[in-house]
């Protein structure tokens, strides 16, 4: 579409003014752009339309696909709770091409390399396009400007505050429950295919004008808890398995082996306590990757060395975190998804181990979220530039392979830190500019690599704290020479055409970026 | 108001067509009146105005009342777990009339003898009217036409969806929390004014403009469980006590010693016995008054004996619905209230006893709500008519005192029994037709009175399954004749003005029947 209509945002990014046929606005800076309006107001409902039994089942999702009118042109949401192991997105949308419909617009709070097979759907019409992250072969797809709509990438809170403002009117959410109930009633805790917490499908639960649950572990009512409440659910129905619980939850979660990560991970967790971040009473989250994981257990090491204890650490959990539940060094698991079979049963059995949401955790559109509470956050990038902006969607060569999840929610907490290696591939991480702006460097404040840790000069304060502490502070500007010295120069840059495939949605639901089609080489 | 328009609604009573300004529905039958439009959407709020730190405290409620701007003709929320123990009310009350503020509306969930105060801000003019359970004085003086607005009862799940639908605006809700956190995270499970549960401020704390949270126990956040959503909330402050927690919950709850209550609650439990609705898996909700603890103290020992187990009890919890679930012979509470200090104890160690709300058990405009999956359910009334239509709200005076509670909402049960006592210091409870219809006749199945059950009719299927167990079922229009007898006639009719004092809504929000002016003597 080369003559679509840009304009550059406050970020300096170009940007579409108009994506799928809607109006948006530009990027205006962090805690700038005020929302004008109401929440989305769903139907009113009636209980003359549901059963007095309680009983809303059904025999398939195809039945309760036609039960909920689906038809031409309408959004189906699905959540990701089951990661890669996931059987009901994919069988929705074979239930749909069944149906004969055409041009969904597929909303998933994430999509994963298991949902390769959407791209036929896309092929074949029945999907028009994604809107939410398309991490491996879909973001590939996307890329190379093969979906007929275009991309948009919102981060967790991001999806739940354009649900909750309306920005995206689900018509058919379907929510996969590893436990149900004939009312709806649904939590990820026990069953074949348990997977901790439902938090990412609540917006769907909430907002979308129908809501169908399936489950492969239907007991009697009442599911306790209602993770997702039989209220908001119009339909229920079961297939043999909703999914692959090997591909779910991890058996264990990994800490990393390389000793360039483990070094990063040391100096993380040495910067968090030289700079008395780490103290009683505080609070931080990290990932699961294996550098975050590490950084996790030298921290944990620190603590007890110390005799601090947190108030609260924020998930996604894993043994490692259970463990600091269970050893006392933390009061509370806030947490978002459980990466790990320990993480299922600790937020099973732990009352302390509390499952959170977009809502609680991230919507920059509620009064407050958990987000800037934290007193640190170790996030990852695939760029960082000498400004302190960062990617976490493409690659240097302009592909689109990733999601972004919380991380631009995390990025409000008081110290995010970026914990990356130099250079991936003999590609360098540190850049002059990132290819797609995801995360304004005014919010990001370390970033620590293998060559020296890199603080952002806006903080003075932190800058200070780390003085004589020995850490290996060095500039930004100069890690990325030594790097790019290293690696034979900056990375190339990719070869795109003009047209938009994707947009990155800020927080606050404006366009901080956009991604372009790939030239086929 | 000689010159108020009336009309016949479809149970045959003659009630407003427009009550406080607004037009309203009519009654049309039960199950009848289909909602239109949507749900009601309060402003789009953003985090730029809420603090990063997440602490929303500020030093008390006259301050945030100001804050939340405040001003004459507002409604105003409380809710009504502290029961006859609640301090917050008149605190804010005392409050808006120190800033001078006029014509509010009192939105309480219910109101209780030691909200009696309001009755001066009335005179006042500090609040216009009340729209909600006017339990003693205040519903005394309504009854006598001393309130400025028409009081509109509403049962618990109808205040809901009332709030829901958008027929209640809620500027300001102000909820007492006995533990909460500085970000607005709130539960009734501890503290020393622990209530259990917050279930009654849900919609409050989802649909209200703004939001406060007056606590006597501010915890670091955060606070878990968070039955109520710091991310509702806009205001915290605190007091030194909340309310006198000896009146909030007993401390502990007493059966009846009267021997015709104990023949009406034996009977009741036989009742429920010998029709099978007592069987493996089944469920019941009564209430806290002698009786109906006393039909679960009976009821328990018949399930002990015949060895079955209830899947669910419904609570307001006493100590004899927490002993049912440590004993084994229920496997869950789902409770809306907790009455004394073992509910309390009992919903914070036991995750079996579950916290619910008029969201969840109530709401008619839902998607289904809990109510109708009752096996049975034993109330009480005030009057109960030959058409086995039912009055919880006024006395055969006319005197208008008490509220409709989760009465009307529980008459979706598959059997709803009324055990009552024949007449009240000697005047009939049965009579030709009700003082105020709050319960139309075809939702009530069984009456029990100490001169023995009367089945309603329409249920011959409860008939032919009590022939043969030896229980005294007669005809309800034998045992009133017996009653009119002893007591020396019927109830002399109440002394009423033309002028409408209050109307009753039904559960979908169309009126059912209207409450007159008394005259004064």
């Amino acid at each position: 579409m080369p003559d679509e209509k840009l304009t550059r945002n406050a970020a300096g990014r170009m940007v579409p003014t108009e994506v799928n046929g809607k109006e948006v606005i530009p990027y205006k800076g962090v805690a700038t752009h005020r929302p004008t309006g109401v929440r989305a107001a769903p139907s009113v409902a009636t209980c003359i339309d549901s059963p007095d039994s309680g009983d809303k089942t059904g025999p398939d999702i195809k039945a309760a696909l036609k039960a909920a009118g689906i038809r031409d042109g309408m959004t189906v949401s699905t959540h990701h709770h089951l990661r890669n192991g996931d059987f009901v997105a994919n069988a929705v949308f074979a239930a749909a091409a069944e149906l004969g419909v055409k041009d969904l617009m597929w909303f998933p709070s994430a999509s994963f390399p298991c949902q390769a097979g959407m791209i036929e759907h896309m092929e074949n019409g029945v999907i028009h396009h994604i809107e939410g992250s398309m991490n491996g072969p879909l973001g590939e797809h996307c890329s190379y400007g093969k979906m007929k709509g275009v991309g948009v990438l919102r981060s967790h809170g991001g999806r739940y505050r354009a649900v909750q403002d309306g920005d995206v009117h689900i018509d058919i959410a379907v929510i996969a429950g590893p436990t149900a109930d004939p009312f709806g009633n649904a939590h990820g805790l026990t069953g074949p295919t348990a997977c901790g917490l439902l938090g990412f499908a609540l917006a769907d639960s909430q907002y979308a004008d129908k809501v169908i649950v399936v489950t492969d572990n239907l007991i009697d009512f009442p599911c306790i808890p209602w993770q997702i409440q039989g209220n908001y659910v119009d339909f229920v129905t079961t297939m043999e398995s909703i999914g692959d619980s090997s591909k779910i939850v991890s058996g264990t979660t990994q800490i990393t082996k390389s000793p360039d990560r483990l070094r990063i991970a040391e100096m993380t967790a040495r910067f968090v306590r030289d700079t008395g971040i780490m103290r009683d009473g505080f609070s931080f989250q990290c990932g699961a990757g294996g550098t975050a994981l590490s950084f996790a257990i030298f921290l944990m090491e620190m603590m007890r060395e110390a005799n601090v204890k947190a108030r609260f650490v924020r998930g996604g959990s894993t043994q490692y975190l259970t463990a600091m539940l269970e050893e006392g060094l933390t009061d509370y698991i806030l947490d978002g998804q459980t990466f790990d079979l320990e993480g299922v049963r600790s937020m099973r059995e732990n009352p302390n181990h509390v499952n959170t949401s977009p809502f609680t955790s991230y919507n920059y559109h509620g009064k407050g979220n958990f987000a800037p509470m934290l007193d640190c956050v170790v996030l990852g990038a695939t760029e960082v530039d000498v400004n302190f902006n960062a990617n976490v969607v493409t690659h240097s060569d302009g592909k689109l392979l990733h999601g972004i999840g919380g991380w631009q929610n995390c990025l409000a907490s008081k110290c995010t830190i970026l914990p990356i290696p130099s250079f991936r591939n003999r590609i360098p991480v540190l850049v002059d500019e990132v290819t797609t702006l995801c995360g304004p460097g005014e919010l990001i404040d370390v970033v620590v690599t293998e060559r020296g840790l890199a603080i952002n000069p806006r903080r003075e304060d932190l800058l200070s704290a780390v003085a004589g502490s020995g850490l290996p502070v060095r500039p930004i500007e100069e890690i990325k020479a030594e790097v790019e010295a290293f690696c034979g120069g900056p990375p190339a840059k990719p070869d795109c055409e003009d047209r938009v495939v994707a947009v990155i949605e800020w927080v606050d639901g404006t366009v901080i970026d956009a991604v372009r089609q790939l030239k086929v080489k």
